[in-house]
């Protein structure tokens, strides 16, 4: 038995790929679990609900308690939570309003926001919806980007993402955004404060295998690092401006090792 | 007979208001042309073509050769002649998408474009649209903005401008944006270069009731500043974070007094 920590786990890339789960994942997992860890699984996708994303994982065969799936969405309902006057104007898909709404006073954009958030808005974007949450923002509510990524890739292809809308109306009102995805460290802090552990930072585990976001993300909070060799990390292995994590191993599956043999 | 200089006019506010021409405006633009100054008409609209402005200026009386009218879309073309090889994707409306396949070669996303010449696209903002300027960015096309305004006031109301859009493609392509409108200094050098004076700005004068676009734009180029106490003014009077222009006066209809007064 190890002395308790908070994992924060990457999904894709880090506990399975398109290929299917990484060989040990699951196991993984238990082991984690075994050893008393408090997880999280962190994901910054912003166009699904997180029902939707935890059946996905289930039917993977990971064993992943809805509670503890942390994904952007869940991070604004925590954000929010404190504030029982929030009246919330979302700019996203329809589940992910959805799911607001289950959790917060979700309103349109003539109702007087208190928060605007910003998720996917791919399929819903047009000059009004934009001008909508600007006329909130300028009227002083705050704004709350769901993630600020720049672009996806999509079959290889570079897409828009969901950062755009939000530079967009971070210009026009000129305010900056709170972003509760990663890489941001506000995304860490929600996902502490929805934990049972500690807030310590020396005593939170960042794992992923993508460096510009998990890594970076980790690394700036001040918490302990683990890049994972598989995912994204061979596209990335070349790159010597991104940052390095703490430590690195061949896969998820090496972690509770490492753990064990660096517990503090 | 003074010596001759360049006098970038504002138009709106500083020629005329809502409430038609100003008092001794159009006499002034005819005393600073007897003095032999070179004139440039400087206006930030992205929407409209530079004939229909023309017009409406003709229609106000006031004698305005249209080679002497500036507008973003005329300096997007100034900026891009130099480049016979350039292939624009525009952005705007199809005022001003017509005016420039007038002058440059214009392409559809898919066409590898050069550059992306972004403006006013309130009627026609799809994620499609921002998705293929990002394509052409990520790919290396140079970005051209026709302005960068946070929002403009319509019937007394806040709404979302083209600086927003352009903000968005920036943040995703991770570009900097050529800004050819108010309140950049690219705009005054690119005006200078389509007139026949001097390019030197202590013998430029910017002149202009606005002073977060007009005299900012002149005191950050090392041009002589005048701000008239007609148009935004008022408005503006109570705020001591805007700068200062190098003289005010009541109206553009003091200027030629001032210019001969003050000649260098």
């Amino acid at each position: 038995m190890t002395t308790p920590q908070t994992v924060l786990l990457d999904l894709e890339g880090t506990l399975y790929t398109r290929d299917g789960v990484i060989d040990g994942a699951a196991e993984a997992v238990r082991r984690l679990r075994a050893d008393g860890h408090v997880l999280r699984f962190l994901t910054n996708t912003d166009s699904q609900g997180t029902a939707d994303l935890h059946a996905a994982l289930v039917a993977r065969g990971l064993e992943v308690p809805a509670q503890e799936l942390f994904t952007p969405v869940v991070a604004a309902s925590v954000a929010l939570a404190d504030d029982p006057g929030a009246r919330v104007l979302v700019l996203g898909t329809a589940a992910v309003t959805a799911e607001l709404a289950a959790r917060l006073t979700v309103v349109g954009p003539g109702e007087e926001p208190t928060h605007v958030v910003v998720g996917d808005v791919r399929h819903s974007l047009t000059y009004d919806l934009l001008d909508g949450a600007f006329a909130a923002l300028h009227g002083g509510a705050r704004l709350v980007a769901l993630q600020k990524g720049r672009f996806f890739l999509s079959g290889g292809v570079a897409h828009l993402d969901t950062g755009a809308v939000v530079a967009a109306l971070e210009h026009a009102a000129a305010v900056e955004a709170l972003v509760v995805g990663k890489p941001s460290t506000d995304f860490v802090r929600l996902a502490l404060r929805s934990a049972p552990g500690s807030m310590d930072p020396g005593r939170t585990w960042v794992v992923g295998d993508d460096a510009s976001t998990d890594v970076a993300m980790g690394l700036a909070f001040g918490a302990r690092t683990v890049q994972v060799r598989t995912g994204k990390f061979a596209l990335q292995s070349g790159d010597p401006s991104l940052p390095r994590a703490g430590a690195v191993v061949d896969s998820v599956a090496d972690l509770p090792e490492l753990m064990r043999s660096e517990a503090p």
